[in-house]
């Protein structure tokens, strides 16, 4: 590849990653709106997350776009391919956090105005909290191809995963103790769900980091042993 | 392109095909053996799904690992890259299929056996033969580039939701009603939000070959007005 052409395919990928970080941060504002729609009760700020979402499903069939035609007019090869491939993996990964945070959404709309059982809300905030830190980093890690921060994100994930069990032992609790109400602790229960999976999704694409920077492929619980300064 | 390395080329496409038929075939018998086990509360079963899962995770791994090679060796163009893509996206599809297949075993292994609530169990079997059959009709369509196929599998998909919904409700009326018993029902309604994720997955699998055979993205209710005869 001469260095005109080389540029030229840099430039492009740039472009590309620059709307993904676009979507990225829409994404993360759609998670944001979501769950706070969810424990302030607050329908116009959930109907508003539900509009975005159909833009974020025109961007996530854009990026694909963009990325298949770079792969077939450029020819990238080795470490040049699997930055596209990742993009195209996390593209996916970003859409379906959208339609977690659009099912969020919803259940925010289905709260009823009950006497809310106060500390499933407080836990679900927390899980919140830990969550969009999650999301966040594994954005950052991805935009910086920052392998020390990507393990951060895999290994935050095992703690999202106890603090949703937690907090769904608590909702069948409620239900089984109170006969009246019990919608909302179902809602709760989706919500959370929602929330887990979009920590599970965080986490791919902190393993789509690893894999661009590596070569290596750490899903499914394969080597995280990396030293970050190796590289 | 060459005729000896086109043929070389195709020989490559039609054997990452092979294995990802091959998973697909695994895939489906996850989903028949969870929801099998579910139903009959056979723990044996379930923990055979949850064997087998690990098999899933690392034939995923492997056959991307094709993907990507093949797509940086041969360097394929427009219909033969969206094959390749293709076949990238329905092996992750694939994948998280089998991750909710070992969801639903989780479910099965935690029913108790309680007085089952026979029409829950009715309506989870009906739910299940029907997204059976999506899964199978979406990985034949994919096999055979069959857009007549993939349509109806993308149509059969509301009708998944309905009866998804309709459970779920069931399920909220069952706990409400009796106190005692709760987490039967409360197994049952992930297990059956599992199996509604599978007919999305299927789903998704069946626009990939829209994709494949027209070079249209079909997803988030994009046109789908084909007329398969054109073909």
């Amino acid at each position: 590849m001469s260095r005109h052409i080389s540029e030229q395919y840099d430039l492009e990928l740039a472009q590309i990653k620059e709307l993904l970080m676009e979507m990225g941060g829409m994404v993360e504002q759609q998670v944001n709106h979501s769950c706070t729609a969810l424990v302030n009760h607050d329908d116009a700020l959930a109907e508003q997350v539900r509009d975005v979402e159909s833009r974020l499903n025109q961007f996530e069939v854009e990026l694909d776009d963009h990325c298949v035609s770079i792969i077939a007019r450029r020819q990238p090869a080795a470490g040049d391919l699997r930055n596209v491939v990742s993009m195209m993996k996390a593209i996916t990964d970003l859409e379906r956090i959208g339609d977690e945070a659009d099912r969020i959404a919803k259940m925010a709309q289905r709260m009823t105005d009950d006497e809310p059982p106060t500390d499933l809300y407080a836990d679900f905030r927390s899980i919140h909290e830990n969550v969009g830190r999650m999301l966040h980093r594994a954005l950052d890690a991805f935009a910086r191809q920052d392998v020390e921060n990507a393990l951060r994100v895999i290994e935050a994930d095992e703690e999202i995963d106890q603090a949703y069990n937690s907090l769904v032992r608590k909702c069948v609790r409620e239900m089984r103790d109170k006969t009246e109400g019990i919608e909302n602790s179902v809602n709760m229960m989706w919500a959370a769900r929602a929330l887990e999976r979009i920590g599970d999704h965080s986490k791919n694409i902190a393993e789509y980091v690893i894999y661009q920077v590596k070569g290596l492929d750490v899903r499914h619980g394969g080597d995280t042993e990396i030293d970050p300064s190796e590289d």
